[in-house]
């Protein structure tokens, strides 16, 4: 039988120390534009060694129930990834144990929620979610642009199912 | 009568060397999770004196025509915006002359369309589009977040009106 997790909503809390969520959420730090537009400020700590860029990333979307047959880990800087549709997307996150991901965890992002994995964290891949799979999504990334290697993929012997 | 600028269509071309248009436009760069995301690598120039970071703006919405009183600049780092929805927003750049916006020109943004102003390049402030404003957009900046002065205000004795 293949391990199963239940994809749960996002919340600061539940990611803390993984990732952070980056989102327009209670009071805004400074109003601005003449009081028109509040700035959340300074809502991710970009932790990246050498230099960090902007890409985006258009991805195929998925549907639950999702197959995960790997995490995979940055060791040279955290990555945030940005939604630029309304849509939701997985997000799997799991401590390192002994050089692999042990007991990953599943959340769903919302529209207007950003996510910023940390460094060297072992996370799911981009996996945008549609009731049309598979219609893609365009991400905006913030992460490492320096050339040269930054990628640890984890194969696991039994993938895991995500369901609802 | 008051100044009045004609909104027309963003592209790179039309922005070059004021600011960088930041979306998945022609063959990805690399492709990446077997085959099904596209990286479209490093395409805003990060010109930040101090801590890059990414913050939230939820503003209030406007339609066309708009009044422009004021445009702004900031002289320790670039700013880039990224849509968190699938709608338009107004851009306006101008060159600089002694000290002063020069010849401001109006871009509409659309879906999947970020925008890098240049450091210094004096602009509009963010002006998301609607057809029932003030509904609010959101928006993620990366920008600088290193505490300072960073702003320079410009105020027209003759606002610009800006019309599709």
């Amino acid at each position: 039988m293949t391990p199963t997790l239940k994809a749960e909503p996002i919340s600061q809390a539940a990611i803390a120390g993984l990732a952070e969520l980056i989102e327009a959420e209670g009071a805004a730090d400074k109003l601005i534009n003449q009081g028109l537009c509040g700035r959340f400020h300074d809502r991710a700590s970009l932790d990246i060694a050498g230099d960090a860029g902007i890409s985006v990333f258009k991805s195929a979307s998925f549907s639950l129930p999702y197959r995960m047959e790997m995490m995979e880990r940055h060791p040279h800087g955290s990555q945030a990834f940005l939604p630029m549709q309304e849509g939701t997307y997985l997000v799997v996150l799991a401590e390192d144990k002994a050089g692999a991901p042990h007991n990953p965890r599943a959340f769903i992002a919302g529209p207007g929620q950003g996510v910023n994995i940390g460094r060297n964290v072992w996370h799911g891949v981009l996996c945008p979610l549609s009731d049309t799979p598979p219609q893609a999504a365009l991400f905006m990334v913030v992460d490492r642009v320096t050339d040269g290697p930054n990628l640890e993929e984890h194969w696991f012997d039994e993938p895991y199912t995500i369901e609802k």
